[in-house]
């Protein structure tokens, strides 16, 4: 018989891609999401699939519990993924990325599901001076409420995995890119040049250096990571050995949109507080099975372009 | 004008001791306890002082802004301080230290405070690899609900330090003993033994290894740390230069107590799940401002073993 997955967060980003790949791989899968940014168009294919099920529900506010039975895994990927605004609605990184996972993390003790997959964030280090940022780097200080929300959950899964035999696996991911991205700056740059093709905002100085993965080597490290890794807490940093300024980013977008704006720098090396100007992850632990990148950077962000030019009903969206 | 200072968990063991050495600085304090684990009776002579106003809120629940105006300084000392059965009521660790830092963060924004001084825990530290543990050493994997909980705090704090002017310093306490200690396994042992004189059942092989400091020494280091460290965020190990195992402070207990009871242990490196075999911490960063202990460990375990004998009335409560 084959194992069922469960996959909060379904209806997002990293979700329906990973729901896609995982039913593709003959798993069952249950899928919860709130629709509040996740999206109900990226479940088009996994909604006509005979193990996809799926549930509308409020992880915050709903009893969860119920869904958790006879699950062989968790993928927890529902969170509050804007790090950018997260100091303008605090009590939405506290909720939604602390609350939510401590409510997941009781239904799988209740259901005594063995395995939990987490995504967290490069963010977790802060403003690291250990760069690449390897794993077990220095204590960080959080300079950002994102990043503080993702290091509590990180340490709530780790405490209940050294109490209930539950074992976990933590991804820190750098900016993810590809089909069904739906925020973050490739997004706001394409939707302010179909605003106005003569001129750009950037915050920053557009020197921020930034790391970046396709969405499909993302899942497939995930589930490398999986079969490879047997701790109680696996932490592992996905992302590439490379990364990109924002300057750069701007240039691909740009020949891509086949635009020459006038780019207007807000100025400072952080965009917004809590920016890290430098994310650049150690992936030595990730490579170590083996596992490679196929997309390098410019071609994510040149597909990421390109899917939202050719999905412009997203860029109207409010989230 | 002297200035305020606000203290949550003021009728705890830390918060009593530090708001009467606090009015005897000519500070004004308000004090803010639940008295849920919290003691009125510690506060017996606060009560009778000019300067020191008391409520009976409770973080949690209750509306706390109207508390912190013109407040000069915070020191939240509220929390579930019980690291051993964090896996039996796990919400209070998420409820009281991590909802109750974010509440209190609020109120410390919405009104402006500067600074906010934060009991920490050399429990975030988990099974640290590096004995003596430095403030900045490896990022860890949490091992206890507790040192989860206190993590998660701690990053929030920053996130907010970061964010909105706010100084913050957060102290990593090894275990604190003396007047007005009323939970730990010196209180346990004194409790146990005292309804029965010959035998002792101790959790753990007995070897575990652990740090402790007076209350004293404690509350004086704490306050050299705020006027010698100007960081957005500060953050200290508070602890003496030695350690001591369980046996140790047995062999100092039954001494007291003039009892030789038949000592049981329940075997095993660690006490309970998320019990840390060895702590000791770092010390040279507090130390680097001149201060020093004035008590030994030796002490301070008689003296919290004097205090519990003459206080029989502590060791009947159910906290």
């Amino acid at each position: 018989m084959s194992k069922t997955f469960l996959v909060t967060g379904c209806a997002g980003f990293i979700g329906s891609n990973l729901v896609d790949y995982l039913l593709e791989k003959n798993y069952k899968i249950i899928g919860l999401d709130n629709l509040s940014t996740g999206n109900k168009f990226f479940l088009k294919n996994a909604l006509k699939h005979k193990n996809f099920k799926f549930h509308k529900i409020d992880l915050l506010r709903n009893n969860i519990e119920k869904y958790f039975k006879n699950i062989d895994r968790v993928y927890h990927l529902a969170a509050n993924a804007d790090v950018r605004f997260g100091l303008n609605h605090r009590k939405k990184d506290i909720n939604q990325n602390i609350i939510v996972t401590y409510k997941v993390l009781e239904a799988i003790k209740k259901n005594q599901v063995q395995k939990i997959i987490f995504s967290s964030t490069g963010s977790v280090y802060g403003e690291s001076n250990q760069i690449p940022t390897k794993e077990n780097t220095f204590f960080p200080i959080q300079t950002s409420l994102y990043g503080a929300s993702k290091v509590s959950a990180e340490a709530i899964i780790s405490a209940y995995s050294e109490a209930f035999n539950i074992k976990s696996y933590i991804f820190r991911f750098v900016s993810i890119l590809g089909e069904r991205y739906t925020h973050g700056h490739v997004f706001d740059f394409i939707k302010n040049l179909k605003k106005n093709n003569n001129m750009l905002k950037v915050l920053g100085d557009g020197n921020q250096k930034k790391s970046y993965l396709h969405i499909k080597d993302c899942i497939e490290a995930i589930e490398i990571a999986i079969k490879k890794f047997d701790k109680k807490v696996n932490i592992l940093n996905l992302g590439t050995q490379e990364y990109l300024n924002v300057k750069g980013s701007i240039k691909i977008i740009c020949k891509h949109l086949k635009l020459k704006p006038k780019i207007l720098y807000s100025g400072g090396r952080r965009g917004w507080i809590g920016d890290s100007p430098f994310i650049y992850l150690d992936t030595k632990k990730i490579r170590s099975t083996g596992w490679r990148p196929k997309y390098n950077i410019k071609e994510s962000v040149k597909i990421t372009a390109k899917y939202l030019i050719d999905n412009q009903w997203l860029l109207k969206r409010k989230n």
